[in-house]
């Protein structure tokens, strides 16, 4: 679908600047903007563009709407030697988290494995971006976030638990780091859409019907059906752990009690985060699990492929090439998503431009 | 399958006694052979048949073999307040897990989140029989190991990670616990004997064929097929992070390095696990925490099922029942298997019988 479209290519600095400043237009004070801007702009270099600078309008449409305070500090709740607990206190995603998982790194280089949770926030953007922060430190980051219901359990035909995102980052010594970020649903709600536009049939396990009954049909899936948690109960079980450590662990929101940030603006969101850091030196000396990351990632990438194919790759393999080569040579975007992004700008008094 | 096989009802203290004797024959001591017991029978009890008792011949033939040392005592090789590396010097998986979280839980008891990691290890049966010792603390445990490659990456025609299993066990108010326990593939291989025998096709997802391609004949799939993780490239991203936490973390075989307990009768398994509790105390108050994860189960079984469906389940939920009627009424198993654990026994010189 996207490939199909018109595409504008822009300059990460430009795309960066651009996001910048539509935060500080919308209230963030100036670092806060550049830390927003900075991880989302990472999204979009990585090529995960659903979590990139598209999700703008979705950030700025709940500041305007005073459903995320562009003012508001992270506090600290809670807090011991290889633990914290913050709360967001509403503000931005990005901003807590990012401090979390900063913190949970400072405490696991004296503590083996430390856990920093967050309360009360809001959509934190890629996860892998948080996890990722451990990899200069030579350590090993884990974080997950808690969702809106938009899943069913097996057989149910409401939404119960969140796609909730999880991601953990492995470092390594030659190759690029292993980096596991997804989903518990089985398929994006944009593939399904695809599917429909071009007329085909969806796999079974993807979704529900409004009835709740697996289906095959798209449309159908898309007409008040539920997405399915990746491998039925596999996935269903990892979610409600999920909302369990980020949302009910933290004192946040959790099941229900979490909202959409895209279809409800009226109730703010209360996320719950959990980032977690653990050393590698209390367990092994560096260099060595270094190394052995390595001789695991050159085991799997060698030996026999399927007919077809010519190369395996490692969880976050691609998104490494993927950056280095937008970083070069710059972010396609779809023109419309351009378009939308300038208006918005416009509106909120954004002096920069994406498209001179 | 299995419920079409002529069964036998065998009371759960009479199949403890027998597995007793057997691991005694075999050169454990009576402390050890009661704690490998222990866990075979909570693992039938549960309904977890594939890691009771039918588990015994494989760990016996091990022990003749030279394989698995009886006599090894599990040693500390790392320590400190929130961590440790313990060495199963290739002893029974049960006798170091049950070790390790036992010190996770010590540790975390103090110091809101610890880790004890095992290497040098043997298959350790069912998974949630570590995480669910956290339970009686109210804490939350968490646990997972590597096995020998079974999957291959996506794209890949050889067996590059093990359908490494990890389970979650949460700790509830007044409903039963959530206990999430679960391989990283997307079937277990006797659902694709099953359904070869039967003669119906396999989902596309399942296995492939000996080349590497996805296939939905289960005749091929068992013809030199490999196992596919659960949600292609989710899976394999799971299992690949339980690799290195549970395998080169703890310094112990990861990749290639492990061997099949079932299929290689020359070398040492060199499995390795990690262990990890979490005190809910440091966290949030443990009565509120109890109180929300009953507010979520509740919201998660109430409200519309799908056509046909009259209830929805939690993780663990089914086992938690099955283990109060199997405790209640005994332990179904198929006859056949009783009869070879009957001549397991006679060979070791066991006096216990299960038919009488």
């Amino acid at each position: 679908m996207e490939k199909s479209e018109p595409q504008i290519i822009i300059a990460h600095e430009k795309l960066f600047q651009f996001t910048v400043a539509c935060f500080c237009q919308a209230g963030f004070d100036e670092n806060k903007a550049r830390s927003i801007g900075e991880s989302l702009i990472e999204a979009d270099l990585r090529g995960l563009n659903t979590h990139g600078v598209i999700r703008i309008p979705m950030y700025l449409d709940r500041v305007k709407a005073g459903l995320i305070n562009p003012l508001a500090e992270t506090k600290v709740v809670a807090e011991g030697e290889n633990y914290a607990v913050l709360d967001a206190q509403n503000g931005m995603g990005q901003l807590s988290s990012r401090l979390a998982m900063k913190m949970a790194l400072d405490k696991a280089a004296s503590s083996a494995i430390a856990v920093v949770g967050v309360r009360n926030s809001n959509h934190f953007g890629a996860a892998a971006y948080y996890s990722m922060m451990a990899l200069e430190k030579q350590a090993i980051g884990v974080c997950c976030s808690n969702t809106e219901p938009l899943m069913p359990a097996p057989g149910g035909a409401k939404a119960v638990v969140g796609n909730n995102p999880f991601s953990i980052a492995i470092p390594a010594k030659n190759r690029p780091p292993i980096v596991v970020d997804m989903a518990t649903s089985a398929a994006a709600i944009g593939k399904i859409m695809l599917a429909q536009k071009s007329g085909q049939s969806i796999p079974l396990g993807w979704a529900t019907d409004h009835l709740g009954s697996n289906t095959t049909d798209a449309a159908k899936a898309l007409d008040g059906g539920l997405l399915l948690p990746v491998g039925g109960p596999k996935g269903y079980g990892i979610s409600i752990a999920i909302d369990v450590l980020a949302g009910i662990l933290m004192g946040s929101g959790f099941g229900e009690n979490v909202k959409s940030p895209l279809k409800d603006l009226e109730n703010q969101q209360r996320a719950g985060h959990m980032f977690m850091a653990i050393n590698v030196e209390s367990f092994l000396p560096v260099d060595q699990f270094l190394s052995n990351v390595d001789q695991l990632i050159d085991q799997i990438k060698t030996g026999p492929k399927a007919p077809g194919v010519e190369e395996v790759f490692l969880p976050g393999e691609i998104e490494h090439k993927m950056k280095a080569i937008r970083l070069r040579e710059g972010i396609p975007l779809p023109e419309e998503l351009v378009k939308q992004l300038e208006a918005y700008g416009q509106a909120l008094g954004v002096r920069n431009s994406l498209m001179r």
